[in-house]
């Protein structure tokens, strides 16, 4: 038993062994499987790195071709989920909803086989939520903003399908391709707190489900997921108030008040450069005329960026350049994190079958420090 | 930045401060609040303790009564709640029907107010969340088995109104009494896996709503909140497979099988007796005529316990007498954990509380030992 010296939020403390990924900040790499996560976002599309993050290894063509089929077979919801979309408060967080239903589809699955925690039933079980959850979420979002529903089109590959579900019209294939890029940058991440979240669920051998119920939960926060919507935000904040012209002092003044520009810094990788930034930031420019502010954000976005190197030495995380690429597909804004957890489940998957497969429960201890010796 | 020695499962490590509960092995006392557990269980009801639990101090008569006029106010459900339990699939478990419900409560507050962390915003929400859970766990169960819906009726305590809905007809007081000081016993413990899912899931500054969820999901694992009903099931197993007399073969031979018997020890606690165990045993005896195969059932649990410390020197926990006097209440097997989330709500309100005031995000790291340097 390590008596370990207390770290706040368990920074530098080792959590568990893992083969799936690993930030080497040492190297600047982003390793998933043993590949660098940046090689596969450039050579490789979501569906493979989706393959490989779930099995382990780069998928054969035969492989991928059965993988795309069992995504495409399961894309639509049951009737049930529907009913449940109709239902849900339409003030609703996006992120809510789809927390909402993925613990409802934990109801659609027999409870006995529920219980079969093995590396073959996890992974059924995960491929069928992965596909599932561009459904969910694209008519989470339309059920609570009151739009016509957008069923699965099974003549789709998957990142196309999705995008096209959540802007309700086909997307071209220059949109589509910088969308799949994001959603492999999103898609595993060594151990931030919602993958965290789901191990430490899934360590009681409680089920799938329930690990990325949890997930979606850490997710919402805005220390996490909440990230990438607070970055279109203040970009559209900076473009009400001033523009590009402005961004300077919007950014200086924000922080002379003491509050977080968000986008902005890692635990991890302390005072570098997120390689998922710098890939991302590469696709901004030629989505800048999609949307007639797209030049003047883009340069809102360069000005924010060059002022919280200059000021705070901080660089952009994956969060930046995503808030904007996102914005400029024409996505609204409150589906940027629920987007996020749809290519993260590739990861919580992962991770809830190498948890149940090695097995160890979380029961960490506490420092006290309040009152003893009362009596009632 | 303690780069600690990888300690599985985080035994032994130090996860957060506290000022709620520490579970003292020394002493072998549970701390609340300054008080010990157990003799708050003697001596005070749960709403007393939830009221401690929460502010941190035990209430004055007024602070009493104003705290279960609230729980009473908040006890009825929203008309939204009972359409989503209609919808729940027939199959579902009753812990991812609470957990789906739980989820969906969030959808019912503002989404801007939902942003408000503070120490006010979070006891306010938290008491409202405590006060739904008992019609939402009971209603839950019956909408899943078909049974009509029980109002929550304000003439009643909070323990008797809970009991005599997941009965369906008037609890007499000994039955209110015992059912009280099991809640008393579950209310709150240090950090189990659900509370620290809950603060994992609470420190990105989500809400508690979400971080409930992720609490609820943990505990629904068999090696944690699920341990008291497969406690009452492999009772029942004995009983139908040779009742007391055969109870001594039944654990060795499972045993022997390398098969776990489940209410039995803890990690903290390690080799001794779970002072909560302890507590709830005196209250056996004046239950078993309750139920017909309440004398044999009470039997097989007394010998049961002897063999484990025998064979294994293993002492019961709190699940192992808790399994025992629900069923012998005559409260459906199912319904056992979820009725330890609903206790256990006034713990996971605090911990969320404390977080969010004394926030560090959780973000641990890993010991990675996939491969390295493969090439797309």
């Amino acid at each position: 038993m390590a008596q370990a010296s207390y770290s706040p939020g368990l920074e530098g403390v080792i959590a568990t062994t893992t083969s799936i990924s690993y930030l080497d900040t040492e190297h600047e790499q982003i390793v998933l499987r043993g590949y660098d996560l940046i090689e596969l976002a450039r050579t490789k599309r979501y569906t493979e790195v989706a393959y490989l993050t779930l099995y382990g290894h780069l998928p054969s063509a035969a492989e991928l071709a059965g993988f795309e089929g069992q995504l495409r077979e399961h894309a639509e919801l049951p009737g049930e989920v529907y009913r449940l979309l109709d239902l849900l408060p339409r003030r609703m967080h996006v992120m809510d909803a789809q927390r909402t239903v993925l613990s409802f589809l934990a109801g659609l699955e027999d409870p006995e086989s529920l219980k079969d925690t093995s590396v073959e039933a996890n992974l059924r079980r995960g491929v069928r939520v992965l596909a599932q959850m561009p459904a969910v979420t694209a008519n989470a979002y339309r059920a609570l903003r009151g739009l016509p529903r957008v069923r699965p089109d099974p003549s789709l590959g998957f990142s196309e399908g999705f995008l096209y579900m959540l802007l309700g019209s086909r997307p071209d294939p220059d949109a589509v391709r910088v969308f799949d890029l994001t959603l492999v940058c999103y898609i595993e991440h060594e151990m931030p707190n919602s993958t965290f979240a789901a191990r430490v669920i899934a360590s009681t051998l409680s089920d799938l489900y329930g690990a990325v119920v949890g997930a979606a939960a850490s997710l919402k926060g805005p220390l996490h997921g909440g990230a990438n919507e607070a970055v279109a935000h203040m970009l559209l904040d900076i473009l009400r108030h001033g523009g590009a012209d402005a961004a300077e002092a919007y950014v200086v003044e924000r922080l002379r008040r003491g509050e977080r520009i968000m986008g902005f810094g890692h635990r991890v990788y302390m005072r570098r450069y997120d390689p998922r930034a710098l890939l991302m930031r590469e696709f901004v420019p030629q989505l800048a005329a999609r949307r007639p502010e797209g030049e003047e954000l883009v340069r809102i976005h360069q000005t924010v960026e060059r002022v919280m190197h200059r000021e705070k030495g901080l660089y952009p995380n994956a969060d930046y350049p995503a808030g904007l690429i996102y914005y400029l597909l024409g996505i609204p804004i409150e589906l940027y994190t629920p987007i996020f957890l749809v290519s993260r489940t590739a990861g919580l998957v992962a991770h809830v079958v190498e948890q149940h497969a090695h097995n160890r429960l979380f029961r960490p201890r506490v420092l006290y420090e309040g009152p003893r010796g009362l009596r009632p």
